[in-house]
This record gives C-alpha cells, sequence and structure tokens, in this order.
C-alpha cells in the first residue's frame, strides 16, 4: 500500500493549534488562554468524534473545563468518545444528554450512577465498557488514546508547567498518552505564577506536554471521599475490625495492603494502635501501604505503626499533617503529596499482599458486586487489587502460605507451587434497610439483561476471594475443597439471611471443625470486648487531636 | 509513643546535598557535576546499606554511573541494596565481588546469568526476589524504594530538566519513586545544553525531580535487543508462524497483542503483508500493539497493517523510521520516540488479549521457563504479559471467546463467566543440540533448590497458558477438560521429544477430533508452502529497502 503522509496526526493537531491560534486573537498569551474565551478554544480545536479525557478522577475535577464543554454548541462539537475515570459531576453526563458526546468508556460513576443507567436505557449512551482504573490507563495507550485531554491542576507558570498539588491523581497518565500521540492537552488552573516574582513549588507536568493553560474562575472541585467520622462506627464494625486483625492480618503476617474506602475498614485502621498493639502486633503487620491519606490512619500512624503510604490521590484536610510527616506519604520537594493514581494501582496490585474492601452484594460463588438494579456504578480500583495478580513473581510470607492453602484447599496439595493475594470481602449480613448482603443472584445478572452488557458487572469474582468476613466470622475460601464446600462456607458466615438460614448444618460444623469457618470465639476473641472505646478515635475531633491539629476537616464533618 | 522528627527522610537527604556541596566544591554549578568528581559525589552521597537503583533497562545502561560506583572505596561505600530492573553489565556484578552491594532485587540478567549464578552460590549476593517488570516498580512505592537513583538520560539543561531521547524505558517510575521520597536523583547524561542558544528538543523528566547530573566521558550504552535477522528465519518458524496466523489471530481475531523477542514471533511480524493478507485478514487481526519497534514490524507497518504501537523502550537504528511514522508511535514534539516501560507493562497486562513468546523448556502442566541450570536469567516482562490479567473487565471478541472455551472446557460450561487473555507459547520441539522442549520435569526445579528460592522460577504457569504451539501443531488447552487432557494435548505436539513418544495414541487422536489439537493440514496449511518466500522481508537489507532507507541498523546486522 503506498500512503502519502505518516504524520496525520502531528498535522492535524498543527491545525487544531492554527485554528485555535486564529480564533483567540488576542485572547491567547503562549500558551495561556483567557478565562472568557475558553468556548472559543474548545470550539477551535475540538472535531466532532473526538476522543476526549475530560479529567474525573474521584476526587479532584476539571470542572470548569466541563461546564465549558456542556455550553458548546452541539452543531458545531458532538458525537464525542469520553474516555474519563469518573463520573462524578452532572456535566458528565449533561454532554451526552445535550448531544456533544455520544460514547463513552470509563471506571466508576458513583453519584451518577443511576443517571447513567437511565440515559443508558433511553439510548442517549452508548458504553463501550466499564474498567478498573489502571486497565483503563492501559488502554489510553493502546485503542483508547485521548485526541483531547481536559485535565485540572493546581497552578502553571508563564512556559505551561504544570503544579497538581498533592491530588496529581490521573493527570500524568492522562496528559503522557495524549501529548505524545497528536493530541491537544489542555488544563484548568487555579493559579499563575509568573515564574520569575513567583515560581511552581514543583513541576509535576513539563510545559512542552501541555498545549494550552487556562485559569479557572473558581477552584477545582475535590471530594473528600475517603473520610470516615469515627463516630459512625458500630460496635459490630469494631467486632469485625478485631477479627480481620487477629484473624488474618496476624495470621498471615500482613505487611504491605490497601484497605477499599468504608467504615469497616477505617475500624481497622482505628484499631491498629489500641487492640492490634495489645496483641503484640506492631512492627510485624501494615506497614506499608497503598492507600489515599485516610484520617482513620492518623492515631497509627503517630503511634508509629506505618513506615510508608503511596497514594491514589490525596484527601481534603490532610494537606499539613502530610507535610509534617513527609517520612510516611510521598512528598515533593514543596512538602507536598505527589500522588499517582496509575503507580498506586501497579502498587496495589502487584506489591501488596492483602486487599480488604467492602461490597453490597456476595453469591454462593463467593462473587460480589456493588452493581444494584436501576444504577450502573462501575468499578473503580477494586478489580484490580481483588484480583489475585498471577503475574507475580516475588515471595512473601503471608502470600506463600495463602497460596499453600489453595493448594491444599483444592487439590490436596498437588499442583504446581504458587502464592496468593489475600482478598478480603468484609460484609454485615444485613446491610441498611435490612437488605441482606448474602443473595442467591446478584442484582449483576438483571443489570447485565437490561443494560446489555457482554458479562455482569462482578467487581470481585468468587475465584479471587480468599475470605469472607462478617459478624458471624471468617469464611477461609482458600481451604475449601469443593464449590460446595465454598457454598457452605459462605453460608455458615451469612447468618440469619435467606442464603446463612438455607445451610446444611452438619457441613458448616464441620467446616469450623477443620478451621475452614472461624468464629469470634474460635479466635479468642469475646464479643463483649468489641467495644467503640477499643477505637483510637472515636470523633472528627479525636482524629484532629490525634493529628496536633494538623489535621483539617472539611466543614461539614466539622461537628464541634 | 513519641516521636521527636517526622522528616528524617528529607532532614537525611538534605544532609547528603550538603555533605556533596561541600566535598565538590566548584566541580559542581547549580546540579551540574565534573565529570571526573563522579567518585566524590558518589561516596559524599551514598550511606553503607543505601537501597539504590543503578539503571539497569534492558536496553539503556548507565554505564558510566555503574563504572563509577564499581571504582569505589568499599571501606566508604558498602553494603548497598540493588534494586534495579536488569543486571546487563558486568559491572551490575562487579558491585558485588568487591564488597560494594551485597544485596539485590532484579527482573532480568541476560548475560549476566551464569556470574549471577555463582556468586549466589559462593554466598556474595544474597537475592531478595526475582520481578516481573511492573512488579519492582510497584515495589519501588511500596518496600523497595531506592534512597539513591543513577539513571542515564541524553541530554540535560542547565537547570538540570532531562531529555530521555527514545530510550526512556524505565526512568519515569525509578525518578518518581526516589525523588519524592527523600531520595537522591543522579543523572549521566550524552550532551549538556545551555538552554539558551541550545535547549532540551522536550523534557521527560523535570529538573525539580534531578539532584545531579554529571556529563558521561561516551553515550550511554544501548543494546539492540529486538532486531532479529529475517535472514536466519528457517521454514519451521514460517509454518508455526502461519498457524499462528491461521489458527490463533484469525480464529479468535486478536486485534490488540505483545509479541515476545525472537526469531518464531519475527516470522509471524513478517508474515502478516504476505500470508495473513492472502487470508483477508488486513484491519481484522495484529491492529495495536504493545511493543518495541521491532525492525522486522516495518512490512506490516508500510503495508498499512499497524494503527498503534507503544513501545517499553527503544531500539537502536529506528530513530528516523520512528520519526517518519508518527501516526504509527508515541512520539513527542520533538519527533522522536517517547517509551515507557511502566505504562506499556501496564498496556500489555490489560489492554491486550494476547501475548505470544518462546521459552526454552515446556512441562506436562505446562508451565514454562528459561530457567536452565547454572543460569540465574530473571523474568523480565514475560510473567506479566503471560498471565491472565484477572482485574480486566472490558471485554473484546477474542477475549470472550477464550474464556467461553475455558468454562466448557473445566467445568462443562458452568461457573461464573469471565473472559481470558490469549498467553501462547510458541516452541519448536527440540532447540538448539537438539534438547528437547517439552521436558518431564523443568530445570526450575534443580535451580530451585540449588539457590534456595522460595518458588521454582517458573516464567509462564500452566493454568494461564491458552495454547502450545509446535511445528506439529497447536494444542488449545482451554479446551482440555482434565489435567489428563492437558497433559496429552502437550504430549500431542511434543513431536519426538520423549515427551511427545510417551503419547496415548488414543487420547491424542481423540484430541484432534475435538479440535483440542490441530495439526497444519486441519487448519488448511500445507507445509510444502511454509517456505521463506512468504517472508516479507529476508534479509536484514530487505528491512532497510521496506523503510525507504529510514532503518538504519547498528553495523553488527549490516553484512552487505
Amino acid at each position: 500500500m503506498d500512503r502519502m503522509n505518516w504524520n496525520t496526526k502531528s498535522d492535524n493537531r498543527a491545525a487544531r493549534l492554527a485554528r485555535a491560534a486564529e480564533a483567540l486573537g488576542t485572547q491567547r498569551v503562549g500558551k495561556r488562554v483567557a478565562t472568557d474565551a475558553i468556548a472559543t478554544l474548545l470550539e477551535a480545536v475540538l472535531e466532532p468524534g473526538d476522543r476526549v479525557c475530560l479529567e474525573g478522577n474521584n476526587q479532584k475535577q476539571a470542572d470548569f473545563l466541563a461546564q465549558a464543554l456542556v455550553g458548546l454548541d452541539p452543531r458545531r462539537v458532538h458525537g464525542l468518545h469520553m474516555v474519563q475515570s469518573v463520573l462524578a459531576l452532572p456535566e458528565h453526563l449533561d454532554v451526552f444528554e445535550n448531544g456533544i458526546a455520544a460514547r463513552l468508556d470509563f471506571s466508576f460513576s458513583g453519584p451518577q450512577g443511576a443517571r447513567l443507567a437511565k440515559l443508558v436505557s433511553a439510548g442517549r449512551i452508548e458504553i463501550g465498557a466499564i474498567h478498573t482504573y489502571l486497565e483503563l490507563f492501559a488502554r489510553y495507550f493502546v485503542d483508547l488514546t485521548p485526541k483531547v485531554a481536559l485535565v485540572a491542576a493546581q497552578a502553571a507558570d508563564a512556559e505551561g508547567n504544570l503544579y497538581t498539588g498533592p491530588n496529581t491523581e490521573d493527570t500524568p497518565a492522562i496528559v503522557e498518552a495524549t501529548a505524545f500521540s497528536g493530541g491537544i492537552v489542555i488544563a484548568q488552573v487555579n493559579e499563575w505564577v509568573d515564574g520569575k516574582t513567583t515560581t511552581l513549588p514543583r513541576i509535576d507536568i513539563p510545559a512542552d506536554w501541555v498545549s494550552f493553560v487556562v485559569k479557572a474562575p473558581r477552584p477545582n472541585f475535590i471530594e473528600p471521599l475517603f473520610t470516615r467520622d469515627p463516630a459512625q462506627i458500630s460496635e459490630i464494625q469494631v467486632l469485625m475490625a478485631m477479627m480481620a486483625i487477629k484473624g488474618i492480618y496476624a495470621e498471615y503476617g500482613v505487611e504491605r495492603l490497601n484497605h477499599g474506602i468504608g467504615f469497616d475498614t477505617a475500624a481497622i485502621e482505628l484499631l491498629l494502635p489500641t487492640y492490634a498493639e495489645s496483641l503484640g502486633l506492631k512492627g510485624k503487620i501494615a506497614r506499608h501501604w497503598a492507600l489515599n491519606p485516610h484520617p482513620a490512619l492518623i492515631p497509627a500512624i503517630e503511634a508509629g505503626w506505618v513506615e510508608s503510604v503511596h497514594s491514589f490521590g490525596s484527601e481534603l484536610g490532610m494537606e499539613d499533617y502530610i507535610r509534617a510527616r513527609s517520612d510516611v506519604f510521598f512528598t515533593g520537594p514543596d512538602g507536598s503529596l505527589r500522588s499517582n493514581r496509575a503507580f498506586c494501582q501497579a502498587a496495589g496490585h502487584y506489591a501488596c499482599d492483602l486487599f480488604i474492601g467492602s461490597t453490597l452484594q456476595i453469591d454462593l460463588d463467593g462473587n460480589s458486586s456493588t452493581a444494584t438494579l436501576g444504577r450502573i456504578a462501575g468499578f473503580g480500583g477494586a478489580p484490580n487489587m481483588g484480583a489475585d495478580a498471577r503475574g507475580r513473581r516475588h515471595a512473601s510470607p503471608a502470600w506463600l502460605k495463602a497460596g499453600r492453602e489453595a493448594r491444599a484447599g483444592r487439590s490436596g496439595a498437588a499442583g504446581t507451587p504458587r502464592g496468593q493475594k489475600l482478598v478480603v470481602q468484609m460484609v454485615e449480613t444485613f446491610r441498611e434497610h435490612m437488605q441482606p448482603a448474602f443473595v442467591d443472584r446478584l442484582d449483576a445478572w438483571t443489570l447485565q439483561a437490561q443494560a446489555c452488557m457482554e458479562l455482569p458487572p462482578i467487581m470481585i469474582y468468587g475465584d479471587d476471594v480468599s475470605h469472607v468476613l462478617t459478624e458471624e466470622g471468617i469464611a477461609n475460601l482458600l481451604l475449601c475443597r469443593s464449590d460446595e464446600e465454598r457454598e457452605q462456607a459462605i453460608r455458615g458466615v451469612a447468618g440469619y439471611t435467606a442464603v446463612g438460614l438455607a445451610r446444611d448444618r452438619r457441613a458448616v460444623e464441620n467446616l469450623r471443625d477443620r478451621g475452614v469457618i472461624r468464629r469470634p470465639q474460635d479466635l479468642g476473641i469475646d464479643p463483649r470486648e468489641a467495644t467503640r472505646n477499643l477505637l483510637a478515635a472515636r470523633s472528627m475531633r479525636d482524629l484532629v487531636r490525634a493529628s496536633g491539629g494538623l489535621y483539617q476537616p472539611p466543614k461539614r464533618f466539622r461537628n464541634w
């Protein structure tokens, strides 16, 4: 085949830049574009059908650019293919309602899940696929490369260098994929520095990766997604946290780990300097973390439990605390956090021995899902961290022990030796409104049919789950010798749910005798001791106090 | 616990920088250090027992810094813990022989594998673990964070910004982990630019992530690891490549893929514009690649087969070709490649439907290994790409079909539906010196005992292999219903090796009837047509010609 031009992408970029220069005139100085010229810029650089990444993290949002995109004329800009990790803002769906965008590949839709489901059934959005974060970033370099990236940073200098501040998050992955494939990168920033009298605290993204910078009228929105008020932790959660610590962390010697979001795991964090300390576990468990700077981790950090934390993003209010604890967090020469979702997801996948998180539904195979009817919630990072990393080759005691148990369980110690990741699903048998967490059939199956998905949206597959932990006890699925045993192990900790009540009592007692199911008393835990007094902080105020006043919770968490 | 100082890492960095400033005096201007002061710099900043990453990629080498490290006084610098992906240079082991370093965590030791094994048995090196690349990078952010990073770049400007040129490789991952954890980053560069009359073509690493820059007396060494001379491709390899294309790529519709190193996969690349074109497969297979710029891919690129290639590293001699084909490769505003091993490994793991590579030994479980006695070779990227990515959630036809076959195979279509990655091991039944590729027992087991490893160094586990391809045919392991069937499927393509001769003939014929084993004739391939004439290039000169003279092979590959 003869092809005359092999540089159509860079020619196309040059054409877009020329159009922008023409349209903007004096509203552009170098890479800086006047705030009120944003629509002019976007209409000049966007072409119908473009693949666009609108930075939607689960925390930081390019909200000004999102609003500007919604406001464009759909006759000029339409049919965009949005490739972004999180749908957090109404604008992220408005672009579909008004015809600016048509197709969507994403990871997590949290607050927009219900509206997303409606738009999908109305045929207003064509979903490509729902991904785990690192998987979506990976596709940015293969078959979902953005043509235009709309990102958010804290500040820019005159040349266009970007300082992201602590919420670096997805930005490096998005910008690298776009900038090196003939794409256009537009950043909204909260402030300018001139590079002379004021300079950037550090450079997170070099200027030559950035096409345009525009100052947003308001600082970008950041969601404090990982803050949990200790006042809301129940005694059942304390009991479950005690079981996690004694029955799993201590049992396997888990030194490197990731916690999901939620009160269940916040309770574990708050029991490290109290209950875990009393068991003599300090220095033996929970030393290295792939985790956002959870405020609930402050007491454990202060008590010297935590050697390192690498973060996906940051957390509002933790800035000064992080700066004052640079031995623990990854920080720049400016003292503020450098987060990086891509590297932290890699760390969660390959360098952690345990993932523990909550879910909404678990079935008899151990499959779990947070998908519920009428909502398309997406996956976020859980599938990546809650999957056995089969490419992993370095050993640790926790990983080897889990692998030995799995081999002994499945095939009586035959098979090639291999380690395994600990993947723990932690749920109360009933969640709010007395909805059972254990079900015969996941809502995910109905959702699959409704939304015409290729596969049901399972968050974590039963094959990958090592333990199910409820207030009734721990079911060690690794030790189960058959699918039938696994089913009974799950029923055995499912309490008074219909699934739990349908257990085969003899089989369950047999599993308990073999240590496959362990009740609190089997672990030497007296449920009466599971009180809130064990929590190292029982309120937001306690967390602030523990931080020596360095942690400054957002207003909505201040109730004193 | 009361702790007085939570910023010991940054204090320690400041102390090291102060020592360096003191020791260097006028041999330092800003971040620039005089070439002949390198020993002074290293002795000033290094402390005994430091965790050090000496950039050791599989291509680019920080060779000047490696030599300098070897030359230090072991009384001052000793007991270092080296954390680097590749041991390529003699100096990478010299540091252990002379006592500068004591402990090693790595990924691949290629040319140094035999010497490494000797040093380990002599007790001169303590190996932490052998990793796949992305796993080692992940640990840089968790429990193997470097204190000092010694990296290589093409050029630096006066401020210390770095331009890596096309071999960016591991540098971003190493530098980010080190710079944001209170560490010291020292870069050797091939050239200075003053930032005024001459500027960097682009910035790959911002200056404030870099502590010192030193100009090396010679350009850093780069190994052309991925160049294969088409003249050396045999007709058996052509036959195997035909089977791969017709029996696997076409069968599953593989659009996104990674190829290992070697003549087997080079043959596939060279058959795309000829054999695969004749099958009408253009645009249907092999569109998106996670791959270094293999010269053998030039004819397929020129024929319009390839939409995109993202690369781990670059390849010597491909610079001008890449620049002239920026639609296909990820390139910077300067026109040269931006590679990135971390992102490309993520792409290989999560965004590719197929990995195909060669191996040295396969056992009856389908486990494969390149470990041979007396050598500790390491893994490189193969375990990451040759493992089912269980965190993956987006569907593709290839992945869904593989998942359906696996489910049908293992449990008669029961189980939760899930996709699966295609992982193909491609070997001739006998390798050089008539060593059988199929063995009852991998050498890896003996090596495990010799080197006291926790697990045998298996490159790709049988559980993860979907197909074994030899000149005898394709064994589809997904369709096997039991371990016994899998064993017979492997024996069935093992030819005249002892493993092959011990087959159960009836079982193998039965597997062939069911399509589990497919011979060339079952695929409609006439082995007599498998001639070198099918190769789109039959020599290095053909590759140069196909590139329009843009590809400039290193001297040792020029034989005309």
